[in-house]
């Protein structure tokens, strides 16, 4: 059999040439999984991923244990990263849902961190407690001190697109919500379909709702689980929009604990099939990332469900 | 919780408005299933599809017993059809390998049968044991006396993308097989990407070659398989370069028997929900045919690989 290892290569005119993968398998991949996954299986898994060429790993969360137990580890787990990989370490992105989790960022010297923001009424009270307003006193002090102390904060928006409670979410909520977040700091949105109900002329509407208020294309990652199969058809909409950053999660680990469906986060290997067929430069190894996933799979003691992952594993490598 | 079982509707502009779905299921989604269905599951399950919206039903191939048992009720099912639902029976589709088979079709009084072409030389010897240009020596005849009778000719042409044993597949190939098909007689033509390895540049690209040869989309039908996740994407390049017929099987029944990934067809469900988020007409109705591919796979004994199956399935209908 030839080589079809990876697609064959023809790029779509006015595609933008090269594309940012930000990897959240660590953090939003493994955060739900109830059985806890050993500290040094998630060091080793960071490291694979880095190793396969990604060019930003969100490693952790600095949450409360009480409501991620599975992320309770995320100080040992960071300090460990840091003694193994240096510096390479302190730039891997950590989400801090609060004061506190920023403090504890800030002690171990890590540069980057995300805030986590609702762009629906329901959603903001179902998980972080607060209203779609109330939510941003609760950010503000922590996107301020870390910008003070240098560190940057990618600021993530759930809900953008729909919401299981209130149904499609109108443009002008997301970009407000969006809106505010840069404002108070955050350097780059990561706009969710947390249910992953998305088709691709609503995200075209919401990149052009977010350019009309003069937040241009390099400031927004897209954030899609394949809840309904539309994650990179969703993506290709997004390229076509200019947009340039995309969130995934290798071997498609994850998903929203609000919506149970078998597909969560848009896997990191569809998407570098999809880039690799389109000539669209990530400099991610494709094969390295797959042996990455079966390996976490073979952990989490059950396949990954990312298409790319189980057509590969069948053929020679 | 809101109604989402269905998308927000946000065209996108420049895309066809209305767009045929030629269902598979019956046809291509069973023709590997080991376990032989009853023929009175089979008569209901295109009934179940026909009363879900779909336009065109493709019910079975006249194909010899030895090569696929699965089918070979075919005269049964379409006598059987033909009793319960009369004449609109006799405008399903039906496959048509040989003269043979286009024998059994003419003598039950069926309108439309489908022949089967290979782009490349490996497939054509081992699927059909016949040579790139020797294959056209077998359809001739059958196309002629088709077109002769009265009868509708589609034109399958497979491997459009990619072969599993030479590689990608050039798209002078393609068109010069399909350019043979359509002045045999075809009056539609079908190009799969059997192997499911297509990414969008490659069928921007194909849909311009055959432009350039002289054949408009309007005679283009793409039939896009999910093993590396990309068949929506896919569709998503047809639509922009002005296809308007897409193959779909229900619930992703089905798949190619030299690409054994958990993930076959395109499910029509997948691509419902994908249109309709468009705003394109389609005319099925999703919940019913959900509700057909989840009897089915309850014939089968396993669940739907669909996407959209899983997460409606979990929702109130």
């Amino acid at each position: 059999m030839s080589d079809l290892a990876l697609p064959m290569v023809v790029p779509e005119p006015g595609l933008p040439p090269k594309v940012t993968i930000y990897e959240v398998g660590p953090r939003d991949g493994l955060q739900n999984e109830q059985a806890l996954v050993p500290t040094e299986v998630k060091a080793a898994f960071v490291r694979r991923l880095l190793a396969a060429g990604l060019p930003i790993v969100e490693a952790t969360s600095f949450v409360h244990p009480k409501w991620v137990p599975q992320l309770a580890d995320a100080a040992e787990l960071m300090t460990g990263l840091t003694a193994e990989i240096g510096d390479t370490a302190r730039d891997l992105p950590v989400l801090v849902p609060n004061d506190r989790g920023l403090d504890r960022a800030l002690e171990l010297g890590l540069r980057h961190v995300a805030v986590f923001a609702s762009a629906t009424e329901t959603f903001a009270a179902k998980n972080l407690n607060r209203t779609l307003e109330t939510q941003f006193a609760m950010f503000e002090p922590t996107v301020a001190r870390a910008v003070a102390s240098g560190v940057d904060v990618r600021g993530y928006v759930s809900m953008c697109f729909g919401d299981p409670w209130e149904g499609p979410v109108p443009v002008d909520q997301v970009v407000a919500v969006g809106r505010r977040l840069l404002d108070l700091g955050c350097h780059q949105l990561s706009l969710g379909d947390t249910i992953g109900v998305a088709t691709a002329g609503q995200v075209r509407a919401l990149v052009a709702g977010f350019a009309a208020a003069g937040v241009a294309a390099d400031r927004l990652a897209l954030h899609f689980h394949d809840t309904y199969g539309q994650a990179l058809t969703n993506v290709h909409a997004g390229l076509q929009a200019g947009v340039t950053t995309y969130d995934a999660s290798a071997g498609g680990l994850g998903g929203c604990p609000y919506a149970k469906s078998a597909t969560g986060n848009l896997a990191t290997e569809d998407l570098v099939w999809f880039l690799t067929g389109l000539g669209i430069e990530h400099g991610v190894d494709l094969r390295a990332v797959v042996d990455a996933s079966t390996w976490m799979a073979g952990h989490l003691g059950r396949p990954s469900p990312s298409a790319v992952v189980r057509a590969l594993a069948q053929s020679p490598a």
